[in-house]
């Protein structure tokens, strides 16, 4: 697993989408600042993602609390294109699968070749990929293959720790905030 | 799991397929007498099929030899036609979960309904299915869901055991067979 | 796994038991003369043993009627003597483990050297160890390690499916019994 | 999971430890100020602690650096005494069992009762638990059971995310320190 510091950690590229499911409307990871974010890039048929990488999706989208922890799915087809691409496929394999969380569908690339664009941008080296945002949308984990729910967790959980540093002092409908200097537990 | 006496088993109706995968010539049932048949149906987007009834398939492929048990499986489509259906898509799936059995696609319903000719014939009642088949061809196991090893593999040894009443003896290219009853053990 | 044909396989020598668990009177190989038996050798300590062996063993015990295949263990200890060969430890492994079927403690070598008599006689490598006689008491498997429970359940069917010579023509308790030469299925 | 907030969790009693394995020297919890602590208790013939609790404590050994997660078993018998207390039935277990990382075997209770001194102090229900502190040595999970990676791993993640109130700006082995908050990321 690469793990970066933050202090090398390089912001997410935006998400280029074609169509979203299980989300009443289109997401951005602009909209998701101040939470971590789990992106986990799949292919329908990809045995590894059906045996490991959607299910370990599935329960970090029961687990944590979505306040905390946004868990978004990307399916970034780039090969069998003409059995995976239709919506309606991928549609089918959601409803059978049950996979609750919004997954969004990685826009083909208009020049061909066969790779999506989104993967493109974050440089994916195939899928399952697990990439993981800090809560200011940089790249904390990038990483290709099965994932260890231990060492996943552990990094989640320390992302989930670290400060928002959007967070102003202040109140809002949350309730009302001490500067981080002031909260050291 | 239900078991059948062979003096209860009915025989297995003929298969009626629309196209053969991972085989060089269309299989009949009637050319398997004297091997055991294992017949596993499935749908390529059913994640019990995916889990644990296409493993368990691709096992007895691998373990048994091809001259005592033929494993067999058949795609019999009974819900999102328009994803499955097409060849293409099964293609795709054999070809990324390295599925090496012969497959056939089960024949539609050409009066419609959804459910396809060998699956209603078969009395299947979802999937996974497995069927197994005695050396005269009749139906010793007929199940749906999970199926246990240990059990599937004590029903496939005693079908394995019991004597071929086809093979006449005599002299073949294989040997020179006794009579059976001259062989008990 | 090695596998005997029967007419090269040896019969089991007898138990060499110290003390018999879990059930009301000692156990010998001659009195399971009809039914299949398997025959499972084990240490409390060994972790192969705990996560596979005893596990494979517990489910054929529920799994086959005792009727035709008798489960047996046989605690064959050849280290950490002083830990496990005391009956009060073993007793409390299986009160813990849940372990329903008999196991006998393999007898210790009254010349010294660790390996006990059963163990011995058995030509037994290691634990855990997979024993499976017919229904002649001969060995027809001889299995050193974890044993698939395909390939095992196979195996067990084949041999409960075996003619047994002894169960003579003629009417006992069990019903009347055709000679087996007009049994085929 | 019972997780506790910082202000509410109570500090961890001292470890009462009859004897210790596994580490040249005893263990104090005062000396492990400054990393998160896991603590595992168990018994070795505990089924749930030798199949989900000591493999998580030794995946946890192998892939947090000591410098940040301290992994400590705890054997407190409170059952089969005869059986487990004696020092060299952990020892046999430890060795087939490849255990690496530091055990201690809880203190009996001198005025007799079976529930050794420090499970009564931690107030623990059973084994396999779970105790996780820390870098000030408070109790921020108290857990029976068996235990998923998942949320753990994040709990840890988040604990070895904390401040250390006791690093004190400045300069030592280690390197040189800014005051905490001027380490937000």
């Amino acid at each position: 697993m690469v793990v970066s510091h933050p202090t090398d950690a390089r912001p997410a590229p935006p998400l280029q989408v074609e169509h979203w499911l299980n989300t009443p409307r289109p997401i951005s990871l602009q909209d998701l600042r101040g939470r971590v974010v789990a992106l986990h890039a799949f292919q329908m048929l990809c045995p590894g993602c059906v045996a490991h990488g959607l299910p370990q999706a599935a329960r970090m989208h029961e687990m944590f609390p979505a306040s905390q922890l946004a868990v978004i799915g990307l399916h970034t087809v780039f090969e069998h294109h003409e059995v995976m691409q239709p919506r309606v496929a991928l549609e089918a394999f959601i409803h059978e699968y049950r996979l609750a969380f919004p997954i969004g569908i990685d826009k083909p690339d208009p020049r061909g070749g066969g790779v999506p664009l989104t993967m493109q941008s974050l440089g994916l080296r195939g899928t399952p990929s697990l990439i993981l945002l800090d809560k200011r949308g940089r790249i904390r984990l990038h990483h290709f293959g099965r994932s260890d729910d231990l060492s996943v967790g552990a990094l989640i959980g320390q992302l989930i720790a670290e400060p928002d540093p959007d967070a102003a002092p202040g109140c809002d409908e949350d309730g009302c905030r001490l500067p981080d200097a002031m909260t050291t537990p």
